[in-house]
């Protein structure tokens, strides 16, 4: 019965929306520790953007030169924004790819192909290893959630 | 049956959610296709930001001048930008507004509006068109967004 | 029954999932405001960053001085980014919480205080309040979302 929508009663044990869930707390937790790296960086590199953050380095022009921005917080901020540009897409075309009802190994191939190039694109970015490293990883995310999208416009066409 | 919400047993005919599922992977797949756009401006302009992207053009002094940014790299990373601030909402509060039980005409007019006024606004933000073509359509998607919003909150209002 | 998957049959009556689409509509819109308060300041501080823009100030060299940064546009535009950063994971990571069968009381506690924090973070960021403000309360809503994750993963765990 490929292509039908999974009954949706069945939802709470089928396996495909429960693969899906699992996946997708664990990209977006790893989207979540972006914060934590940048934040690091932050403090280790004495860079900051807010003033009110540098506030703790003592007040005035002691404290303004950490007003700065420092190449492994920008760098750390671009694997973020990357993350948010390839995660939202993949979430929500996840959900209706799982609910449209595709075998569980083929879903699973889906989502452990995404989670996986996203893990080595973020250790790409931040090392930094030599192209064309973190672009393959980027272009495996991008294709798995294509794939996905294309199945989706497939089996639920209706404009 | 106006602001009942729809049986989740006939979600997989339900032809609001079918309409949900084909708009949000449309806009999707817009949303992703800035980031080609972008890659083929930093290529096309050679206009990169990490100093790994541009070892292709040599190494040293003479790679290093093509890290620099670029007008319209720029521009389609705040086109690609504007997306995810607006997008996101869309895809969030339009899946619940899907599964509120609304006419499938009225559904359809709110998925087509966004879905038309979001295109709109990448062509006037990438060629550009002049203002106000690109801020009316910055403000048709966000009305649509407002108007599904206060239906799920006027259908789901459990603080 | 903690700890199993609410039966989706039951989603439409479900009060827990009714607590997410309500919390999650109001953050979304929160969200969406930052757009708004945007503009306001680009407006008002008279600071944009396309020519086609500033088209309403005349043309030419006097239009120009207005392609400028603006310290208050910069800090909601730092709001803005900072809410996609921990809003999409809510949203995502909540709509899986929100299947997973949790108490209506535990669940309605991880909705309201992240949707505090995150009202609050607004606040904090663009009066700016002094620091940790800004701080503690990105790590309450930071901390809401990874226990929801962790009940995900416990409930749904298949790689």
């Amino acid at each position: 019965r490929k292509g039908e929508m999974a009954k949706l009663t069945q939802l709470i044990n089928n396996e495909v929306f429960r693969a899906y869930a699992t996946y997708t707390a664990i990209v977006l937790l790893k989207m979540m520790l972006m914060s934590l790296i940048t934040a690091y960086f932050r403090i280790t590199r004495k860079a900051f953007v807010n003033p009110e953050d540098t506030d703790a380095f003592g007040k005035g022009e002691s404290a303004k030169k950490y007003l700065r921005t420092d190449p492994d917080v920008e760098r750390a901020r671009r694997g973020h924004l990357n993350d948010l540009e390839n995660i939202v897409p993949f979430v929500g075309i996840g959900l209706l790819y799982a609910l449209s009802g595709p075998e569980l190994s083929t879903a699973l191939l889906h989502f452990r192909l995404f989670t996986g190039a996203r893990i080595f694109h973020t250790f790409a970015y931040l090392i930094p290893l030599p192209q064309p490293g973190r672009g393959l990883s980027w272009a495996v995310g991008y294709a798995v959630t294509f794939s996905m999208a294309y199945n989706v416009l497939k089996t639920t066409w209706l404009l």
